[in-house]
């Protein structure tokens, strides 16, 4: 629950949480009524249906993924397996809606709309491996975010939960020690010593693989094939 | 924000409010969900599109009128026809969407789809006036809830809104005055004295005359039609 968003005031720090939460709802309408809007641009109904139902699907995995993502936050282990499920459903399955509907709604195949839609997932994935390296490792000065934030705050990202799997000096720091700039130096200094960053670099890479290979098999043309192209690059090729 | 809910513990009780309102995120899914469904029982897909169209400009008043509600409890003046828009948005429109969807699935014309719609609008609108009046004058050991609770709350209902449209002397004492048990007498006498319940009363007549007249006129037949005509018997005839 932050006050601030990308630079702006928050919905609920300006109107409160009651205000906040109606308005959430109010924008899930707006989204449906936007899907809705293709049949009068001649999609045929069937396809909107398609469109709507895997819409509807995908926001069902997100609140299952937002679920797990706040159960994190109660539980002393997490294994690496429920967190990449967890990522999935907060992060990933968004990313694969988006470049799905784009197959759906143009009518191709189901074999073209399910590379459209791995494409998406695992980028998606790799977008957030890349970010919990980042939020570890990363470049105060290129991400905006002070770096080993994420140490500081405790969040169970890949590379931690790497580390906790194989240390039990991490597992004992993050039970009792408070997040002061000694135990951030320790633990960086643990992940570094087990490899947790090449672990995660090496989990986001084969992310990247998957989903520029499931690109590449739909053969996209044209300007818009191309900044799928960029939009990948620029997703992945995020300095770590 | 209740602790509990028609004798349970609400959501956010139990779960916390970060939990509870990822909940109603799904919830709003699975509902989409289940509207899909009916693609598989032989509904044609523009039939499906239609419902879906409908329940989310049904969805989105519901966020508006909710909106308008919260904005009342800070304001000090509001009018009549800003409470009906409101009551009409937070409950009626809902009641309408689930008399008209039965409609549009049945694949039935579009005067009879409005039919139903004006139908359980104008049940929905008599339903919340009556609530109103059953909130000053209900009978306790009936209603379940405590008598005037709607006066020391300083609810913004109906007939108090008709009074404090008459009345200074209201005006000034929802202002300023506590809502103790002299002030409870005070309102009720008040308003007794300027006919607000009379005048509620009317207005809840006519919405009722209005949601039989537009039942009529579908002609509703066999045991599905009777249902209707004692659903709307039991929202309405509640003792007041």
């Amino acid at each position: 629950r932050r006050p601030t968003r990308r630079g702006r005031q928050t919905v609920w720090k300006v109107w409160g949480e009651a205000q906040a939460i109606n308005t959430g709802d109010a924008m899930f309408a707006i989204a449906h009524l936007a899907l809705s809007r293709l049949s009068h641009l001649n999609v045929p109904p069937t396809t909107v249906l398609h469109a709507v139902h895997r819409f509807d699907e995908t926001c069902l995995r997100l609140t299952q993924g937002q679920h797990m993502d706040m159960d994190f936050e109660t539980r002393d282990e997490v294994g690496v397996d429920e967190y990449i499920n967890m990522i999935t459903g907060k992060t990933a399955v968004l990313l694969s809606y988006c470049t799905e509907v784009g197959a759906i709604v143009a009518g191709r195949d189901e074999r073209t709309i399910d590379n459209y839609a791995a494409f998406g997932l695992n980028l998606g994935l790799a977008f957030q491996v890349i970010d919990d390296i980042l939020g570890i490792w990363g470049d105060e000065s290129r991400t905006g975010k002070s770096a080993a934030t994420d140490i500081t705050t405790k969040k169970k990202t890949l590379p931690v939960l790497f580390g906790l799997e194989r240390s039990a000096e991490l597992r004992e720091l993050y039970l009792s020690a408070p997040a002061d700039r000694q135990f951030m130096d320790h633990v960086v200094a643990t992940l570094d010593a087990l490899g947790a960053r090449q672990y995660a670099s090496d989990i986001a890479a084969e992310y990247s693989t998957a989903a520029l290979s499931h690109l590449k098999e739909t053969k996209p043309g044209g300007e818009a094939g191309m900044a799928l192209f960029q939009l990948a690059d620029m997703l992945l090729q995020r300095d770590f």
